[in-house]
This record gives C-alpha cells, sequence and structure tokens, in this order.
C-alpha cells in the first residue's frame, strides 16, 4: 500500500469525528443535537431532492452535492460555529483556515485543492452553485429548527430580522420555498419561540 | 405551496429518521453505534475520496454518491439489517420492498422511480456503479470496524471467511485496498477477534 493511500485512509478516518461535532440544531424526534456529518447528509439529500426549485441559472447538481459533503469538514479541528453566536464568529474565518490547512494536508495536493476549493467556494457565496448550496444548507438547518422545537432561536433570543437575513440566499435560490420561510417565522412570533425586532 | 413540494418537505422530515437508525458499527472513538445517516455521509466522501482507484470500467462518480445518499432510506421503515445476522437477512427483501412502497410514495412518480432504481440497482450489484458502490460501502464499514474495536466481528464470530466473502467486491472494484483488508483480517486472526474457519 502506498503512502499516499495510507494517508487517504487516515483522511477519512480523521472525517469519522464529523459524527461527534455538534449542532445547535436538534433531529426532528427532539432526542438529541444533530452531529455535522448527518447534517452533510441530510443537506445533500435536500439538494438533489429539491434541485427541480432551484431560481439560479447554471447550477450543477453534482458539484452542490460535492460541496455538502465537505462543506463542514473543516469543523473537525475548528468545531461548529452556531450561526447566531456573534462571539464564536469573529474568529471562526481564522480557525477554519488553520483546521483546513491540518486537515487537507493529510492528502495530495491535486485532492487537497479541490476538497479545499469547493469549501472556500461554497463559503465565499458567489457562484451559481455556492448560491444554491447555501441556500439548502440553510433551509435543511431551518426545517429542521422548526421541526425539533426551534432550540437555536430560543436559546440566542433571535429575532425575525435574524432568521430572514439568514434565510434570504433561499429567496432567490428556491423561490418556491419562501412561503414556508415566512410562514414559520409568522408562526414562532405568534408563538413567541421567535423574537420581535422591538423587543 | 403546492402538494407537490409539501410531500417534499414532509419526505425530507421522514429521512431525518435515518439518524436513530443504528448499525452495528461503531463509530472510531468507540464511544457508540453508528447511524444510517452518518454513515451514509462517510461512504459518499470515501467514495470520492478513492475514486481514482477504481479498477472497474465505466464507472460515474456523480451516481455512485447519489446511491449512497438513497442506499440505505429503505432503513427508516425496515431497520437496518446486520451482515452477518442470517435471521435477518431471511426477509430483508420483503421488509425493504415494503418500506421503499412506503417511502418513495411521498414523492412524485418521477422523483419515487429516481429513488427507488437508485436503490434497486445499488442493491443488485450488477452494473459498474453499483458493484463500486457496494465495494465502497463495505470498505467504508470495514475501516470503522477495524478502527473501532470489532464489534459486529466479536459479536457475531464471524470467520475470515465470511468476511473475505463480503469484501470480495473490493477484489475488482479497488484492487489497491485489497492488500489493507488481508492485513486488517490477518491481523484480526492473530488478534483472536476474527474466528479461523475451523473453530
Amino acid at each position: 500500500m502506498t503512502d499516499k493511500l495510507k494517508h487517504q485512509l487516515h483522511f477519512l478516518a480523521e472525517a469519522d469525528k464529523m459524527k461527534n461535532i455538534l449542532r445547535q440544531t436538534y433531529i426532528t424526534d427532539k432526542s438529541r443535537q444533530e452531529n455535522s456529518a448527518e447534517h452533510s447528509w441530510h443537506f445533500a439529500l435536500t439538494a438533489l431532492t429539491l434541485y427541480e426549485y432551484c431560481g439560479i441559472e447554471g447550477v450543477d447538481i453534482n458539484r452542490v452535492i460535492k460541496m455538502a459533503l465537505v462543506h463542514d469538514l473543516v469543523e473537525i479541528y475548528a468545531g461548529d460555529t452556531p450561526a447566531y453566536d456573534a462571539a464564536g464568529n469573529a474568529d471562526k474565518d481564522e480557525r477554519e483556515r488553520e483546521a483546513a490547512d491540518k486537515l487537507f494536508s493529510l492528502l495530495t495536493e491535486e485532492q487537497a485543492a479541490e476538497y479545499r476549493s469547493l469549501w472556500e467556494e461554497f463559503d465565499r457565496m458567489e457562484t451559481p452553485d455556492a448560491l444554491f448550496s447555501s441556500a439548502v444548507d440553510r433551509l435543511q438547518s431551518f426545517h429542521n429548527i422548526y421541526l425539533s422545537g426551534a432550540h437555536p432561536w430560543i436559546k440566542y433570543a433571535v429575532t425575525a430580522t435574524q432568521i430572514y437575513q439568514r434565510m434570504m440566499p433561499i429567496k432567490t435560490a428556491l423561490p418556491e420555498l419562501w412561503e414556508y420561510i415566512e410562514r414559520v417565522i409568522n408562526e414562532g412570533l405568534e408563538n413567541g419561540y421567535i423574537k420581535r425586532n422591538t423587543e
């Protein structure tokens, strides 16, 4: 077995640690927090299932799915940074860049470059594939948060404006889903688990 | 929102139940069993990472990744059937067919047919994509079982022959990985957590 293959198997063993990275989102039966490995799978399945509603030209669903597979890998060393945690987001970029250096160094230059550029493209949210991917990523979280008791919205006392801002990519990438976003936010406002901006 | 889209969101909520389907395999830190959602993600990432070693002509990595995403969905209703559990495997096909009927009926005819045929193709192990997919599926399990204390091999008193039979797709689909399979099995025999056929 070549050193290269040994390193790839080691990378896949390191990737297993994604199963212990806990997100703020719960699974739908409310029994526990979702981890980043199962979130990545659910994100990819959501992209495949809802691709027909894509409102952006030139999206390659196969690249989107690859982005879903690798988009959270840096969390193995950098941890999950909750979307509504301002302090955690202050040094997120630096922590994740260092994590990427460490993780992708296990791979050959070519493969490291492929995974790293998929992750960076996703994070920059500029290309059609990245815009659609980030919309689906946010929709998967939103749908799960709604179905599992709104934990992160309550924990961080999130306002409707904050959620609208975070979900904004959905408006153009999945326009037919926007009505669902609005309905859930209105329901959250009525039931008090989403804050009004004046509260 | 159309009924079709409502049903697709319901399908994605049902898919969340994969996160509670426990496999015999443990995660590498040995703290708990792996679930089918995170396994599907790890399988897809393994396929992408090791595709360069594919020994079969005409494999489409994008279809392989889609197979990985949907290959275990029927377990939501049929449960996981451990590979080395003879009793569970006796009625596996019937249970999984019924589960597929129930789950995929949430989708439109076209999407249901796409997911169902990916799953059936995977299960039949005849096409290049399915042969490569099942080899990667088995490699992901094998690698995780080895790294996490060999639980299912010990629990079912599995013999070297049984493991060789189960891993056989790897020999042609990922020939450069075969040395690793042999090494691990020999190590298991030496250390007693894989049984000799005469024991």
